[in-house]
Order: structure tokens, then C-alpha cells, then sequence
């Protein structure tokens, strides 16, 4: 087998074999077969295509190119959640303790901002001495003891992705289905986890601005979980505005441990509700429960009653994070300069760009311009308003925080340009869309792939 | 300007300006920008197609990534003559002395053989003592004393094309109409020529098999050249089976004798026309006649006048190679084994796979398999029937000449499959098809680029 016939034949429209796609993957893994190589075959495959079985393979090959993890010396079921990328979105840091109060494991394995959207790993390094570089057997025994644990991607976790998404990046191969849901999931599956609940964002803050691209990534990435035994669904979610009522590093820390203290704010609801229903689908899939709704219900119980909190206590305390911040963390929150945005109109916030919103966040100072960048831990910023709310002629909108002054030009320059008011308010939309479980990705792939066996 | 965002560019079907075009060739060729994203960029041309001004433009750029020769300290015109590639094709070597004998310029920059196509240069080579590596001070005085040379493409000649055309090759993206041109003409460009006729092959053993694209590549060529203040005319020529009586190197080369010196054979008749009418077109747009047909009569008349022969003697001489050899070069015909391969059948040779017939020539050691491998002088075949022509069952249709008596048993397969005997003679394809010069271009141009503005 030579690279160039394989990189002619997807350039041809053919649809690989499961022994070629292996070939590819494990020989660039090693190092044989070159990065341009495999950059002229990722452009193939970009412009035309990947069948429902190639990209089956291309996840199976890239999730065993590493280690794959083995939590079973830890009892129970396995769970995690992922998000394909938001903005202001610390579902992750709210769900996580409530999942683990609910009687499960959660082996989060999180990363860092990327492009416009934020990154769990970067708002845990908030906290003071939080670790999120752990061994593994130090991960396990975190695992055991508080029922979660959060880490990043090791060298060890399919080293194939790690290589082929730096390659992607530069070579402009980034925005494909086939491709994204190989990444995704072969990162995740190789977690070892019984059950994997997918955020998939849509709307103007998305990677993917397409719904239907989106709905067709979600049904991708369920049916790849469920072949591999991994219970999978996915929610098809707003990120038509920020989630929440802050985006940043420290202010999403904030928020989160303000509502799991059952300390409620009108800007924070959608948040709150996000982690609730996806924490309730990681426990009903997870056999906690006997629907999506009852793992809700239990959810919320495990947040009212202050479990939640107690176990996110424990779990900064057992990574090395100092605690004493999580008491106050309003008075925690000390950036070095803030200033207000103003309405330029009175009127209805009826539409947000935000991925540009996003990226104001990131300008402020809480996201990185190269990849060893450090990021601001209380830069961000913080919405007054949400989708369908009024606005008055020269009140705040929002207020930006950040480190060095010179930084608030161009964020406010976004804003202006990403935000817009009307005469009379529109309905957002849903917060939460279509939710996507083995039975209907089965039948939108059928579709999907009957008109186009390759799919771009 | 940043790499990738040109490649999403040229993904996303856009079109590059000149800018642009200048930015990838200049920093690709100094090593800014790596190899990956060139490779990404070429399939996404491949796949997107490169329109009338972008081919245009990466010509160019590619012609200015070197040193563009310069003989103008050598009165006359300078003239030369391109093949994309044939089976057995030694018009250039007929052709050239002719013309010098003419009272133009030829300086013959050529190439080795490339896959089922022979070389100028490994002909030339089987020539004992024969030297095409020559500086270009030393090409400049034996240009001045013979009005001919020939030798390899130089280091300073069109780099980009060298590290771009070894790229192509390893990343699947060869046969794109709009990087053929480039790649061609910005060598043949560099060569600082008022007059540049091209032989583009047709049929079974060319490398583009679909007529309407070599009529296209054509057209883009002589556009080009044209455009660039450079005489250039297209001939579409048949290479439906073998040029002439021989195909290898030595066997070439005394083929190529017997006819300067006058000696026919009615296998060679085909060879003797197609060099006598590029020459004619070469002497034509060289301003030493009328018309084409003019220019045929002349090159005839400097050819039996004995003034070709003269010619090529003298840049032998010139070039370090060893005279005597031509003085017999049947008797110097030396391979270490013979053996005839005979019809199967009796009637008429109604078809050739004229490529199967090229990898023959190649296996029996006239080519390599590998890019530094020796070729052997004396391998190759002598057809003992043309296309139409009667042959007998057992009766020898050809004879393989080779230095390794293993090595008879692959082109004996590969022949077997590829002369294709019927019981009713058939004619053969036309060897002179379409001349497309200037004017003819235009409209070919026109009417390709109206119809999809990228052609890929």
C-alpha cells in the first residue's frame, strides 16, 4: 500500500477500506508517511468527502494510535459530557459535582480556548494552585475518592489526533464533519467511559453556523459512541448569545459555585438550566434514573441540597486548589481595569453576533493570540442583558474586565458591531433544541448518506 | 497574507490575484512556507480547477522564482521545441541539427524519462562520453559554435517548478491541465526563447489520454507563451503506438542517425515526418519562411543536403561524446540479450496500448523505478509493425533488447496484453492532428474558461 494511491483514490471519490484508513493513520502516527501527505489526502477528503464507514474507521484507528484509559478498577458507570465549543459556557463546572453527587463517575478530560470560545481547563487555572496536570494514577485515585476529577489531554490520549488537528489547523482542513467527529470522539472514547452526553452548539456563537451541519455532526458523533458500546446522546443547544451571565476565566468559576450555592441570578438561568439537562441525561443514561427528566429532577436535587458544592469543593482541594477564594468569590474577582459598554439606542437586544462576543472575551485578555500564551484569569466579561431585553440609551450592556487598559479598544469595537437593538423585541431562540439519541441519528444518517455517500 | 487563509481561499473555490499567487510561489520556493500547506493548496487546485489568470500568474511566478536565461550576445533567434511525452519519440534529436542547420538557435534544455516516457537526456547519455551537464558558460559557446546544445534543467533554472513537481508527485496532484502548463512553460520561458513549438501527445500512450484536455493544455500553453512575448505554436500529435522504428536510448539514437544521414526504413517514416514538420513550424516562426509548409521544405532540403548529420557530429563532439559510434551504430547496438516477441495470431495490428508498450521499453531497463536508478544504453524494442499493418501467427512482432535475460518476462506480459491483433485492417489515427497557434487559442480559451471559470 503507498500513500499517494490512497491520497489519488480519495481525491477520485472513492471510499477508503477499513485496512487503508488503519494504514494512514498508524504510518503518519510513526512518523512514515509525511506531514504533506497527509495534508493533501485531509484536503481530499475535505472536498469530497467521508463515508459513514470511513469515518468509523478514521475514529477507531486515531482513538487506538494511544492508550486507551481503564477506569474498571473504579465501580460504577462512567460518564462524561462534551461540548463542541461556547461562549460563557461553564455547564461543565456546574453538571460535573452534581453528576458525581448523583452516584456516577465523571473522568472529565477538558481543553483549553480555542478560536472564540473558551476552555475549562484555562477558567480552572483561575484558582489559585488548581492542577490540572495529573498522572494518571493520581487522576484515578482523585477519580475514587470525589467521584470526578479534571484534567487535559495527555500524550498518551490518541496521539494521532494531536498530530493530525495541528496539521488541520494550518492547512485549512479544520470545518469538516467527518473529521470533526473523528477528533471528537476518538479523544473521548478513548477515555474508557460508559456513557458520553454530546453539547452541540448552533447559532451565531457556534463553530458550525449550520444547523443542519450540526445536526448531522451530532447524529455522526452518537452513532460512532454507541458502536463502540458507549451510550451517547447529543443536544442540539443555543449559543446564540453568551451562556450565562459571564464569559470569561475566574467570572465562570464565579457563576458556577454561585449556582451550586443555590445563589440564583436572572442572567444565570440558562445556564443553570443547560447543566441541569445535561446532567440529567448523563444520569438517566448512566441508569440513575428512568428518564432524561427524572435525571433533571435528581439533578436539581443534588444542586438544592449542596452536594454539588461540596463535592466541587472537594475536588479543587484534592487538585491543589486553594478553597479559601470559592467563599468569596465576587470579592475574588480582581481585575486591574473596567469599563462599562453603553447602549448607543434604547430599544430590544434582538440579535448577537457571538462568536464576535466571543472573541471580545478573548481580545479582553482571557484567551490566548499564540499557543503558549498565557491567559488572564480575570479577564472576561459580563452581560446586563440577555436576548429580548431592554435596554435604555447609554446604560451598561455589559462591563469588560481586564488586566492592561490598552486592551478595551478593540473588544468594544466587537461589541458595537455584535450587538443589536431593535424597536421592538424578538423572540430568542430555544435554549435547548433537538435532542439526538441512537434511535433518530440512525435515521438522519440514513438520509444523509443516501443522497451523498460521501459526505463533505 | 498568511498561507492558510490562502488555501481556504482556493478551497472554497475563490480566485487568487497576482498578489497572491506571487506570495505562495515566493515564500514556498525559499522555505517559508512548508511543504503541508503547499500540498494542501495543490489539492485544493486539483480540485477546484485554477482559472485563465491564476494558471497565468503561478507561470510567472514559477518562471521568476530562478534565473531566466539570457543569449542575447548570440545573434538570430533562439528556437526550441517541447514534448509532453512519448513512446520512442526522438524528434528532438532529429529535429534540432536541422534547424540549427537553418540558421537558427537551438538551445535544448530536456529532461530524463518520467514514467512510461522516455528521456532526451538517458538517450543522449548512451552516446559514450556524452556530457549534458554542461555550465552555462560552456551551453553559451557551444550554442555560439554548433547553434544547438543540449543539456539538463540547472539549479538555476525555474526552482520553484523543481520542488513543487516533486511535491505533485508524492501528493496525488499531477495531472491538473493549470499546473502542467505552469510547470512546463515556466521552464521552457526561462530558456530566454523567441520561438517555442510544442508536440502535445494524444492517444493511448500520452500522459493526458482525453483528447478535449491535451487540446486544452495545448491552447493554455501557447496563451501563455504568446502572453509572454514568446512565438508559440501547439501541434496535437498521435501517439496511438511507438514513434518510428525504435523506442529505448541507443536504439533511439541510431534511428535518429540513420535518418539524418538519409538512410529511410518504412518504419521510420512516421519519426522523419513529425520531426520535419515541428521543424518546419520551429523554422516558420523563426522567420526563415513563409509558412509552416515552407519551413518543412526547407528542414527536408537541410536534411538531405547532409547539413543535419554535419550538425549533430559536431555537437557530439562539442559535448564530450565519442564520434565514432555514430559512424555504426547497428554494429555498436550491444545489449547482452535478444529475444522476439511473436503474434499470437494472424491479421492485422489494429491497436496499441501505446503506454503498456512505454512501461515495456522501461522494464526491459531503458527507465528507472527509482529516481537515482542507471538506465541501461542498450535496452529497449524495435516494432517490426505499425498500427493497420499485416502480421503472421508466429511471425516476431517486435524484438526486446535487454542487459538482464530476467527481465524479458514482464514487457512479454505487458505486450501480450497490449498489441491488440483483428481480422480486418483498420486505420490508424492521423499523426499530425490540430496545429493551435495564437489565433486558434483564443477561442478554445474562451469557450473552456466561459463555461467553468476554474478548470480543474
Amino acid at each position: 500500500m503507498r500513500a499517494v494511491d490512497l491520497i489519488r483514490k480519495k481525491r477520485d471519490s472513492g471510499e477508503h477500506t477499513r485496512e487503508e484508513i488503519d494504514f494512514l493513520i498508524s504510518n503518519y502516527t510513526q512518523g512514515v508517511i509525511p506531514d504533506y501527505q497527509m495534508a493533501s489526502w485531509l484536503m481530499a477528503s475535505w472536498l469530497r468527502g467521508l463515508s459513514h464507514a470511513e469515518t468509523a474507521a478514521l475514529t477507531e484507528a486515531m482513538l487506538h494510535s494511544g492508550e486507551v484509559l481503564d477506569f474498571s478498577s473504579i465501580p460504577g458507570k462512567k460518564v462524561d459530557k462534551h461540548s463542541t465549543g461556547g461562549v460563557g459556557d461553564n455547564a461543565s463546572l456546574i453538571l460535573a459535582p452534581i453528576v458525581a453527587a448523583g452516584g456516577l463517575t465523571v473522568p472529565m478530560i477538558s481543553g483549553r480556548g480555542l478560536g472564540h470560545t473558551g476552555g475549562t481547563l484555562d477558567k480552572l487555572e483561575s484558582i489559585p494552585g488548581f492542577n490540572v496536570n495529573l498522572s494518571l494514577d493520581k487522576f484515578r485515585s482523585v477519580l475514587r475518592e470525589c467521584g470526578m476529577g479534571l484534567i487535559g489531554q495527555t500524550a498518551e490520549i490518541a496521539p494521532a489526533d494531536k498530530k493530525i488537528y495541528a496539521l488541520r489547523d494550518a492547512t485549512g482542513t479544520v470545518e469538516n464533519v467527518g473529521l470533526i467527529c473523528a477528533s471528537i470522539m476518538s479523544k473521548k472514547l478513548a477515555e474508557g467511559i460508559d456513557v458520553l452526553v454530546l453539547d452541540v452548539k448552533t447559532g451565531s456563537g457556534a463553530f458550525l453556523k449550520d444547523p443542519a451541519v450540526s445536526r448531522f455532526l451530532a447524529a455522526l458523533m452518537v452513532d460512532t459512541g454507541e458502536r463502540s458500546g458507549t451510550r451517547t446522546a447529543a443536544l442540539l443547544t443555543s449559543m446564540d448569545q453568551p451562556l450565562g451571565r459571564f464569559a470569561g476565566n475566574w467570572v465562570e468559576i464565579w457563576e458556577s459555585v454561585e449556582l451550586l450555592g443555590n445563589r440564583r441570578h436572572p442572567l444565570s438561568e440558562d445556564a443553570r438550566e443547560l447543566s441541569l439537562v445535561l446532567a440529567g441525561w448523563m444520569i438517566y443514561l448512566g441508569d440513575k434514573a428512568g428518564s432524561a427528566e427524572e435525571g433533571r429532577d435528581l439533578a436539581e436535587a443534588r444542586l438544592t441540597d449542596g452536594s454539588g458544592l461540596r463535592i466541587f469543593r472537594q475536588i479543587v482541594e484534592a487538585q491543589g486548589g486553594d478553597v479559601r477564594v470559592l467563599d468569596d468569590p465576587g470579592g475574588f474577582h480582581t481585575p486591574k481595569f473596567r469599563r462599562e459598554f453603553l447602549a448607543g439606542r434604547s430599544g430590544y437586544l434582538n440579535r448577537v453576533d457571538c462568536e464576535q462576543v466571543g472573541w471580545a472575551v478573548q481580545r479582553l485578555g482571557a484567551g490566548r493570540e499564540h499557543a503558549f500564551d498565557a491567559v488572564a484569569a480575570h479577564a472576561g466579561l459580563e452581560m446586563h442583558v440577555k436576548l429580548g431585553g431592554r435596554v435604555e440609551a447609554g446604560q451598561p450592556m455589559c462591563t469588560m474586565f481586564t488586566d492592561e487598559e490598552a486592551r478595551f479598544a478593540e473588544p468594544e469595537q466587537l461589541l458595537s458591531a455584535a450587538l443589536t437593538i431593535g424597536d421592538e423585541p424578538e423572540t430568542a431562540p430555544a435554549l435547548i433544541g433537538e435532542v439526538i439519541t441512537r434511535e433518530e441519528s440512525a435515521g438522519i444518517l440514513r438520509n444523509h448518506f443516501q443522497e451523498s455517500p460521501l459526505h463533505p
